[in-house]
């Protein structure tokens, strides 16, 4: 496909990079940020242009990655009647982009993108369209990036974002505190990260409520008390502490 | 070396296939479930006995291998003078063993160890003791098993426990939750484990506080009443998102 990038960030910048990979062509770039446009339009030997109005209008697909708030804007400044046009954000519906064209979707990644790393994450793609032949044009160029692609509503989509902050922002602030505490306490974080990798790559293979361990699934309250003694300086992670092994001990009943 | 293992749980299997496949010699499992030990024997061509007075007396090394709460009862029970005994408990002081022998010590991993697995994964090892040569002895036995080894205190033991449960049992509960979350809504959670493997693989790369994104640290309120809204049938989530969402604020003072 021949494909039209407007934004620069890291959205943007994954999403090309693997397009391009693919064997798509990456028309043209347009973003406000001229530097980056023009940085990402080396990197994909695409055209830039940091003016919406002077944008390319030949290609078979418009991807607008950036940021949630700047949808609509982007969306009520362009027109492309006959081509498909997509966005990229979980929270978003897709009928913002209702006056751009006729066949609009969107392909939104579920996964933290950041152009600064070297390996390759998977990449699962959440899909949709206002019609069915729009959608199998996205599901096409999906496939062709990605094993792991599924058709969400603008109400499913919402859900599993939902879902990625509370299994993914959520976890990542977990380890935020612990680096925090094991910082403070001069004991070596590093030694934990086995574990952390364990405990998210097991899911392949269990379900998390036949794997959890600890103290709160055990009904072990004198370990609970040593820990949150131990916590005492800490009065955020003391809180979360007990938030959460309440969570655990009323889940399982103990 | 020459090994006897008491316990046949989990992490006597495991550290007990790690140590034959590194060329000790496992002389004897002792454990009060026949069935268990004698299943473990099979596999390290080991001798078993259900009755730790009929313990091999003459190996190097002991490892307690069995419940934080049955460690006490085992150290009353036996009596090696001159051999290293040594626990694998987080949460319990070495010098539960000082009446066992006058070389004691621990050998805990901090790792979720699993018998059924069949891929291997890391194992920090921590250990301790109470005299030099006897350290240091456990140091060569945990490096030939384990490529990370700290030294650890009874205190700097117990903190690292309490950060792996906020780091790893909690976020295993948060997975739980959204497994849950998931299933009750009829979405996809599979297409959400890409994201959380992201989430921990990226510890080895990036600070985690560099890394947090999702509607809390952006300061983002819309987003969250839309998320606690769809969270109303959810009372338990909706709590823990209400204070991990304040925890992040808090901690980036948006």
């Amino acid at each position: 496909m021949n494909i039209v990038l407007i934004g620069s960030g890291n959205v943007a910048t994954v999403l090309g990079k693997s397009l391009k990979e693919a064997g798509h062509n990456i028309a043209a770039i347009v973003s406000r940020n001229k530097e980056h446009a023009m940085e990402l339009a080396r990197i994909l030997q695409a055209d830039s242009t940091t003016d919406i109005k002077h944008i390319y209008t030949d290609a078979d697909l418009y991807i607008i990655a950036v940021a949630d708030n700047a949808v609509k804007e982007v969306a009520e400044s362009l027109h492309i009647q006959g081509k498909i046009v997509v966005h990229t954000s979980g929270a978003v519906s897709k009928d913002i982009l209702r006056n751009v064209t006729k066949n609009y979707g969107v392909l939104y990644p579920l996964q933290s993108l950041r152009k600064e790393i070297n390996y390759k994450p998977v990449i699962p793609l959440l899909i949709d369209s206002n019609n069915p032949e729009t959608l199998n044009a996205i599901r096409l160029l999906a496939e062709s990036i990605s094993s792991k692609v599924a058709v969400a509503n603008d109400e499913q989509r919402l859900k599993l974002h939902v879902a990625a902050v509370m299994a993914a922002n959520f976890s990542n602030h977990l380890y935020t505190l612990t680096v925090d505490y094991c910082s403070r306490e001069n004991i070596p974080f590093y030694m934990l990260i086995p574990l952390i990798q364990e405990t998210a790559i097991r899911l392949n293979e269990f379900a998390p409520k036949d794997t959890q361990t600890g103290p709160a699934i055990r009904g072990d309250y004198t370990t609970i008390q040593k820990h949150l003694e131990l916590l005492a300086d800490y009065p955020q992670l003391k809180s979360l502490y007990e938030s959460i092994s309440k969570s655990i001990t009323d889940f399982y009943g103990k």
